[in-house]
């Protein structure tokens, strides 16, 4: 079993839509739990509850889009998802989950509620899709291995990754950002080949791109929406992020990935809060 | 009392969270009435329950960021809104909203569920955004005014705006898509000078980006998710659509709309069924 399955397996709890977990601190990014793999989390739990409801007729095992709300940072250690059905049709079935880990008085506090809907991606036709960027091989890239050690301490989940960055596009690893808000690379997660819920997490597990426009601060994620068109083939993934939108405290980060055939098989689009520094600023 | 805003009332129901409205058939576009529209009530319902809560500290009165899924198309008639204030932060405030109406036994189904969040766009820097379309004047642009009478008469939410599209991206009108997937205008609703949440449903009004890839059946929003950056400036709105991945029965729609001083006031990306007509696929 992959670390990646087996940080993401859930126990059943009570009830058809109430499962438990562990969030482990490999999967840290700073002082939180990613969001990516939170947002994985909740499609696993979607997904076996939607497998386990009457109404659900047809097999509707892939995730095809999920908009999550992000209100506090998971952190590691136990958490219990809730889950409800709220259509099954035809095409797709839509439920609810909500994530949350108990306070320090014991109370829940909620993590991430999102909405998604699963369909079938098996057999998927291509009428228009975009162009995959152009990228030097892997191993022309830049490794997050070549990172510093003590920045790699704080940011875990990277050891769960082959992220593997455009040097076009990684300046800002020197101080010497582009500013044109881009950023592209390879991802794989080790010992795993990508899924549908993979995907999910895989659009948001690069750096942030505001990096690329010189703002290192913190930018949390506020709300997350991914679309997964296509089952992805085994291999890299090539990873694309831009943000043309910063003003008020907030940008857009859109994301874009292709499989190891060229085929487009997701994109996202989340809304970030914004720190400027006083040093930008003033 | 613009047409708008009398369409948009709602009633108090039983309790903080639940309100009540009709829809009319005004609103409609073809069958149903506009999913944009739908998306309005929903935030004007929520906003109006986050105004009344006491863990409210702060003036949240601009929606910033909508995620809404349909499940059934919404028809004339009277609904019912029930929202739930999720986190009072101190940029933020989340919520959920869902809209029902009685089916024929009279019990309720669901059209939209959405989560929401709310904040304070007065003051609003722009640090990088993205450039408006050049547009010929409105007065050299086509009009909705001029579809065919027969056309329009299924089509009453047209009515209530004055839309002016780029000849240049309206050439399917005439059986002549681009297929670029590209369409562009100007739009204004009548009597009624643009505000955050009207934002949220012009993102949603403008004729399917689809038909400018030749795809003129109906493309039903299955997610739909807008995030609202700024207040607009009274005045003209310009809109431009894009969609660069089709295929699976699915495409999205990229949406943006900038204000009459050209700054970048709403951004969206929704996922919609694409039902290809066998003319097409054979």
């Amino acid at each position: 079993m992959s670390d990646y399955d087996d940080a993401i397996r859930l126990d059943a709890g009570d009830g058809a839509g109430r499962r438990t977990g562990t969030f482990s601190e490999d999967w840290m990014i700073g002082n939180a739990v990613n969001g990516g793999f939170v947002m994985a989390t909740g499609l696993t739990a979607l997904g076996q509850h939607l497998a386990t409801d009457p109404a659900e007729q047809t097999a509707h095992s892939d995730p095809v889009v999920m908009s999550a709300y992000f209100m506090t940072a998971s952190a590691p250690g136990p958490f219990a998802v809730t889950t409800e059905v709220m259509r099954c049709g035809r095409k797709l079935s839509t439920g609810q989950v909500s994530v949350s880990q108990a306070g320090p008085d014991g109370e829940p506090i909620e993590r991430m509620r999102a909405i998604a809907s699963f369909g079938n991606l098996e057999h998927v036709d291509t009428l228009k899709q975009s162009t995959p960027p152009d990228l030097p091989p892997p191993e022309r890239c830049v490794s997050a291995d070549e990172a510093p050690p003590e920045f790699l301490a704080t940011m875990r989940f990277l050891e769960r990754l082959d992220l593997r960055l455009d040097p076009a596009t990684a300046g800002w690893a020197l101080g010497k950002p582009s500013m044109k808000g881009q950023i592209r690379g390879w991802l794989r997660v080790h010992d795993r080949e990508p899924d549908t819920t993979l995907l999910m997490m895989a659009l948001d597990s690069l750096p942030p791109v505001a990096f690329d426009l010189g703002i290192l601060g913190w930018t949390p994620t506020l709300e997350f929406t991914g679309h997964i068109r296509r089952r992805p083939a085994p291999g890299w993934l090539r990873v694309s992020l831009s943000s043309e939108n910063v003003g008020g405290g907030m940008m857009e980060e859109d994301a874009s990935i292709w499989d190891s055939t060229g085929a487009l098989v997701a994109q996202s689009r989340q809304l970030c809060g914004v720190r400027i520094s006083s040093g930008r600023n003033g």
